[in-house]
Parts: structure tokens; C-alpha cells; sequence
């Protein structure tokens, strides 16, 4: 669980979330000496060490905190940028298709600012591995940073290099292309992931979608599942049970499949397959 | 990775999904001298061992397969059940909401038939723990059969008890509750999960979401979500890409919350903070 | 108002609908002689005249039901078809964003069922005129008898003729092409839709979409407008208030334009113009 | 038509609606003598009179702006208010759900800002009228100065009193409440609705809609149907066709039903009804 001390109170060194009433949230690592100056009021980090998780903390002008623990989540969402990241509701989504789980070894191209990477590298484990490739030196500095207040960077090989010339591993359990031309580098997506292996990709216009579905088919990735996800919040008010005026619309879709040994799989004639999917999923009636 | 075997060809006893061109699946565990009997023709486990992951099989009659291992949301569509599943769209994200990773003690109830059990299972990893709660034997006893499919069953503790009494662990770092009436255990709740853990509900009606509303303010669970997650899937079809024609429009309301000492949080009077998140979470400028 | 009586009781020749309790219509014109046979029993015809609009009825066999006229609504979801139809949801908000109004000229290609062209003469009234373009024969038959239902023949021309070689009339309001290949006909469009006038079209796939935009900035169809409808419909019960469990996820995406004289438009460097767009609606600062 | 000029140019005294490139949209009335100031220049309103619609014209900066006659969405979203304003995806469905045509006789309350207001307005044509209540008589002064704009006043009475007391009139075809409450008015609703006509209202919060819906099943308002619509735009580029990044999540639910004798109506039983509906709605067989 790395970031996450199991202690029940703060210590020296944790990575902390402090939390207004506003839900305006900032984390950071505890050392003493150090202050947080908010816009309502400083909270000294001493003050801080030895407070139970959860516990409400005033500023030196009276103002109410909360102290917590960062999630994954809040991790995400505070990740230094300087590009679009991914949000937590298409990763959550991508970890179940894709069976990122403890123990799994990954690769993803390319980094950016390492919002999915965080995830990746907090679930495969210390038994799992990433492989991170991006061509910009300067975007692979900023995930390893981002990385390293997690202290995951262990689990994470950044690799500086155009995919173009191949991936160095073989035998990997899952692929995720994070890259506007995700079609431009099926083959060598084939080349380094296990046979019945775990292929997805984010993007953001059909255009790309239409392309990408080209190049799959050509390239023995097939079962292809095409989806968006959408995630809309609620006024969480008893009295007002409504959902919240505006929303994100898009942030990209996504597409899934997996590498199987050539061969064509016949088209679906059943426009409905996806959303009657379970019925159709049978355990075997062996004898 | 429990259930998953490592090597790159299927073994004896290895679970294993064999799928049609027309995307039925069939998950089994291979046993030399079975059968798989399938609309399509039979195939002998005995032909399959030895075969690498995503080769293309054929049964008796030459109808086309592939060979594949299972991933875990092929693993909850084909949970035996006999209540309501979840679906992978939610679990992945209250993954991620809730913290779930490698080494975490996580508390859930009900069981049910073990959909959730399994990929918390899965994801906690050897260091983490799950306690199941369930009043109905037989459900728990679905559950178990489900898990030792994977494997997974020294993961989990089931639990037969009435949650109303109060769960027997502390100190836990998420509790899930997929109950009717979860308003009814938040004391228990409360009991149980650590200083600013991770409690997480889903509700199908309007009605349920405003009771629990009303019992998590005076619960210290706060810094409260709710949300619905849509997944509207597409035609995977290059010359005619388009959203299939019908999708589920509904599963349940989704509510996550911290626990905190006692004390009011301040009214949100922003129905756009959910959608302005990202830009209000700062790191702290400290000096 | 044409098929609705304006009396508040049912006559012979009225058109009229027949609701059971489990919310089955029947759709029919009341004639004496005649009798509506159900699952639930038969009713005469003659023992519906006269009653009031809104009265519960009781077939032979005592199952309740109740006498209604029918909505414009109705009327399109009962439509003899054999070709999709247009949903009330999309044909609603082509109303609005068409400007079609009593008084309008407007032509509609092809005719299909005539699920549109039913609205559309009901909406224009006497002042208005409909031109119904469709080469194919029997699509206009079905659409007449569907017409002649309410009444509203005489505001429809049909016209089976190839829209390749021109519409015949010109300076029209308004064009809406229910086609395939919309993109082919824009130069048609172009010299019958009077200046400033409306475009309108509906297309199931991103394909589609893609052509038509390429050919509508060739045709000087401006201020475009690409959206898509999506209704989704609750369980009316007010103690288990929540969605339905499955939607329609897709009947096309529509597009608006207005033709403009030839010059190129400015490309629009905000995305979320559409969703502000009441914002940058000012009525003039004049002096 | 009314507000709309039948000459394909713009005369002296239409109502103009002037677009720049950027889709800013500017609506008056012309007026020899005026002028219109934007941050894109100036334009003469002489200068326009005589332009065919849809016409190029420039500011004295040389900035382009075509001339067009503005459409009722235009004039939805151009409503000078001080309320929320009802939206046109909203709008164009209640059209079609409560059979609003040439000729109908409508009441809606409140008037609010008579975004509504005018589109009834419209619709009803010369042969229907729509009676609007409400008891602030700022807003329904608002509201007078929005329909003067499109010359519908005499199809519209405006009348300021209490709905608690009851309406003005009987046999209407149609109701439609824009209210917090609409719930305590249904028994009001019942005396002036004409045997089957069609309730509607448009509410925020679930919390509403709860209270509504026990309402309307104790004063004969049955058929319920509860909905949301969703309305989603595109960016209309032809190379990086996609979604726009935000959307309005929320206007309100929309609720209709028929008045029908007393009677209960049976539960359904069957939580896909609606979207099946089309399949279920049969014209009769009759003999």
C-alpha cells in the first residue's frame, strides 16, 4: 500500500490530504518545520503528526480541517500535468477488461503526466512490473516525480524510446496505448504481448476510432469492445435529491481486445450482443 | 494472479475460456477425459492442454474457437447467481474511489453471490484481506464456490451474522455495504472503519439514496459522492461506427464517504464542484 | 386540429384509443357495427359513442379500460411501418430548431412511413404546405394511409421522384432528408431552401456524419449543429423511484444548418460553445 | 408565422437576427435610424432592409455577419429573464407528449420569463390560445414584452392570480405547471381539464417528483410517464468528430399523464414497459 501508512495516525514523512469544509483539498508530505498556507489560514505540519486519521484540525485562524489520507483518486485528480490525464471512472474500467491485477506485468505508451501509471503501479503489486514508454524526456520526469510521492517508483520502468522500434519486452500480460495514432503500432503491440493477451486504447474522436478498428482486425486483435463512460454526479442534499446542472461529456472512447492467433472471427450480426452480454456468458455444461 | 496461469500454453487444471466466433464464452477448469458440449460441436479438454493462449481451436464438427485464459469481468458475467450482480462499470470504479489495493482489509455485505467478493479478492492481493457478511447461508455458500474457482478463497473470511450486531473486525480501510437498507448499519460502520476509511453503498432508488443521505451527516461520514456511472457501448464496425441500440440505463446510484471525527462540513453551495474538481484540488503551496 | 374532436365526448367516425390498465392502445375510428377484439375481452364500438372522453370502459369479459383520442405521439409510435421510424424525441426537437410552425413549406425526403410527415402536417396547419419526396411507390402508399388516419391528406403533397434531379418547388422554410446519403443532395437543397432557410438531418453513423460535414461546408450550410437526443424514462412509482433498468442507447444523431450566402465561416475555437451558447445570445445594444 | 416575414428580404419593422462568425447572435427589430453596436463593429440597420435572408454583410470594420430571421429556439434562448428558462430539448417533447397543435387551448403556470410562453404561442396558431398564470406581476410583465416581440400577445392571456383558487376555465386540452409545487394543485388541475387531456410539469429534484407522483394518482391523473431528456452535442468538424467536452447534465424531470374517470389503474409489472412501448402499441384488430 505504499503512500499509505497502516498506522492510525499521522507520522513524520506520510503523505497527507488536508481537507477544507469547501472540499478544497491539498496533499502533501509531512515534515517538520514546514507550514501549509491556505487561503483559510496556516496549519503548521507539527501540529499535524500525531493526529488521528479523520481528525478535524483548526488553522491558526480558526478555520476547519480535516485530516486524511490520499486516495488513488485524489491522487489522480492532483496530478501535476502539463497534458490531458485520464480520469479515474475510464481507468477503473480499463483495470477490470484488461485484468490489471497484483502480479500483472504491463506496458503503456505513452506516459504523459503518469496519472494512469500511479494506478497501474499501485495494483500489479511488488510482484507485478510497468513498462512506461514516452519520447518526451521532459513528460517521463514528470511522472517519475509524481510517481516518487508515492514511493512506487520501483515499480516502474520508464523508458525513453519511440515504440515505432518495438517494445523491449515479451510476453506481457497487457498493452494500453495512450497515443493519437494507437494504429500506427498494432504490430509491435503483437509482437510483445502474450498470446490471448489484454490490447486497450483511449481516444477521443471517431475518426481515430475508425482507424484504430482497421488496424486491429489486420493485426489478430479481436473480441473488440468499443464503450464510453460516463459518470454524473449528484447533489448529495436530502432535501434536494437532484443531479448536478453541467457535466463531462467526454473525455474519450475506449476500445478493448484481445490477441488471438490469426484467424477471422466472423462479424456480429446481433447489434444488442453488448448489452445482453451476460446471458449469453455460460459456464460449460461439461460431462 | 491466482487463477491465472503464467505459462503461455494452457496446463491441466488451468481455468481456461474458450470463445466462439460468436462471442459465447465458456469458462471451465481443463480436466483430462471432459468434454465441452456446445451448440457448435464438442471439444476434449485433452486437445487443449498444451495449446498456447489465444490459438484457434476447432471442435468435432470444425466450428472455430479460441483458447484464453478468463479476465476477472468475463469472471463476474459468468458468477453463478442468484441475486443481482454487479457490474464491472461500478466495481472498477469503487476500486478506485475506495482505495481498494494490494493490502487492504476490506469489509463487505452481503456477499450475495460473490461478484464484488471476487474482484476485491483479487485485487487486495495476499498481503490484503476481505470479511464477507451475509445473513443467508446459501448465498455464502454460492459465493465460496464462486471463489475457489479462483482460488481465492484463503483471501476471504465469510461471515454469517446479522451486521446489526456489529461487525467483529476494526480498524478496516473500506467498508462496502450492498444492502437495501444501509442507513440501518451506519453506527456499525462507524464502529469498524478506521479514521478517514472508505465507506461506499449502491442503491437502485431515489428513495434509498435520500434515507441513507440523511443517516451518513449524523454518522461522521462525510465528504459525501454520489454519482451514476453509464456504459453505452458502440458497433466495433469500421464502415458503420455508431452506439449499439439499446444499453442498460441503470444499475444503481453510486455513494462514497470518509469518515471524520464528529463535526459539521459546511454546505456545498456549488453544484458544479463534482465537474470543477480537478481545478480545485492543489497540491499545497507550502513554504 | 384536424382528427381530434373537439367535443368532449366520443362520436361515430372519431378516431379514437383504447387503453387497457397494463397501458396496451388500440388505436381505431369508431364505426357502428364494428368491435375492437382484445386479449381482455371485446368491445363495441357502439357502446363507446357518446361516452366521455377519459371514461373507463369494460370489455364483455369485465376487464377495465379506458376511452381516450389518441396524441400525436401515439399516433407516430402506432405507425404501420416497414422502415425505422422517427422517435418524438428527435422529431421534437426538430420542430424547434427547424422553426416549423403553423404557416411553414416544408420538404421532407424520403417519406419512409410518413412517422415525420404526420407531425409535420399536423404542425404547419392550413396555412402551411408538406412536400413528401420518396422513390419508392409503396413508401408513399403506407404513408398515405397513414396520413388519410387523421385527416390531414390535403396538407401533404407526395411526390415519387428522385431528389437527384431537383426538388420542385423553391424559396422553402425548411428541408429535412431522411437518407442514407444526404451529403449527395446538398446542391438540391441548396437551390430550393430559401435564404436563411433550415436544414435538418438525422444519420445513425459517425461515417455519415463525416461525409455530410464535408459537403454541408461546401454548400454554404452554416452554423451547424451536431447533437444527439437521449431520453430516459423512470419507474412512475413513488416509493421505488428510480430509472428503468434497460434504454434505447441510439436512434441517430442529428444536424442543423442554415443556408447562408457563400462565405467561409470562421472556425469555431471553443468547444464548448454549444453548451454556453445562451450566454453569447444577446439581444442587440442598440442606440 | 407572425414574427416571421414571408419576403425572401428584410423589410423595415422585421425582427432580424444578425450572426457574427464567432455564432454570436444578435436579435432586434429593424428600424431606420438605428444601429447596432458590437465589439465587431457597427452595423446600420438601413443597411440591411432590402438584403436578401441569409445575406453576408459587414460592420464599418469590415467584420462579416450574415442576416437571418431568427428561429423560436433563437428566441428561447434570446428570452430576456429573470427565472430559469425552459429548454428547448425540453420543450419540443412536451409538444409532442401533450399533443400541443394548431388550435389547442393550453394553460401553463407559472408564466415565469414566458420562455414557454411563446412557443405555446406559436404552436397553437390563430385558431387555439394559451392562459398563463402567475401571481408575480413583474414576471408577467417580462414575459408580455418577450411575446410582443413576435406579435403572438392576442393569442395569449395572461392572468395574475392565485392557481390555489382555481382556473378561469374548463374543457382545456392541455396543462402544464412550472412550479415548486404542482402537486398542490392537481385537484385544480382536474376541474379545468377536459376529459383525457394531458398534465405535465417539469421538476428539479427526485424529492419533487415523489410528492408529485402520489398526488397525481389520487386526482385521476394516470398513464404517468416520468423522463429525463439528455441532449448531447458534437463538434461538427469532419476530421476530429467527437463529442464536446461538457454538457448541462440536468434541466429537470418531465412528467405527464392523462385525466381519466376515477379508477385505479393497475401497477405495472414490467420495468421495461417504456422502452418497449413501440412494440406494444398496436393499431386494433378489429372485425
Amino acid at each position: 500500500m505504499n503512500w499509505i501508512s497502516n498506522l492510525d495516525f499521522a507520522s513524520e514523512g506520510d503523505l497527507v490530504e488536508v481537507i477544507s469544509q469547501r472540499q478544497k483539498k491539498f496533499i502533501f508530505r509531512l515534515e517538520i518545520g514546514n507550514e501549509l498556507h491556505t487561503h483559510r489560514g496556516i496549519l503548521k505540519h507539527e501540529d499535524l503528526i500525531g493526529k488521528l486519521w479523520g481528525a478535524r484540525i483548526s488553522s491558526h485562524s480558526g478555520n476547519l480541517f480535516f485530516l486524511l489520507q490520499p486516495s488513488i483518486s485524489d491522487l489522480i485528480e492532483s496530478t501535476r500535468r502539463n497534458t490531458q490525464i485520464m480520469y479515474p471512472k475510464d481507468i477503473g474500467f480499463i483495470l477490470l477488461q484488461m485484468n490489471i491485477l497484483p502480479g500483472s506485468r504491463i506496458i503503456e505508451a505513452g506516459t504523459g503526466s503518469g496519472s494512469l501509471t500511479q494506478v497501474l503501479a499501485a495494483v500489479v503489486g511488488q510482484s507485478g512490473h510497468v513498462y512506461s514508454y514516452d519520447t518526451r524526456m521532459e513528460m517521463q520526469n514528470l511522472a517519475k516525480k509524481n510517481l516518487s510521492r508515492l514511493n512506487l517508483l520501483d515499480r516502474v520502468s520508464f523508458i525513453n524510446k519511440n515504440i515505432g522500434e518495438g517494445f523491449d519486452q515479451e510476453d506481457i500480460n497487457a498493452i494500453f496505448l495512450d497515443l493519437p495514432n494507437p494504429y500506427d503500432f498494432l504490430i509491435q503491440v503483437r509482437k510483445s504481448l502474450r498470446g490471448g493477451g489484454y490490447f486497450g486504447t483511449l481516444l477521443p474522436t471517431t475518426n481515430q476510432i475508425i482507424k484504430t478498428l482497421i488496424a486491429m482486425r489486420r493485426n489478430g486483435l479481436e473480441y473488440i469492445e468499443t464503450c464510453e463512460i460516463l459518470l454524473r454526479y449528484y447533489q448529495s442534499e436530502a432535501t434536494k435529491f437532484r443531479p448536478v446542472d453541467r457535466m463531462v461529456a467526454h473525455t474519450g472512447y475506449l476500445m478493448f481486445a484481445r490477441l488471438i492467433e490469426s484467424g477471422t472471427v466472423e462479424k456480429e450480426d446481433n447489434d444488442e450482443k453488448k448489452t445482453t452480454k451476460t446471458e449469453k456468458t455460460d459456464t460449460a455444461s461439461e460431462n
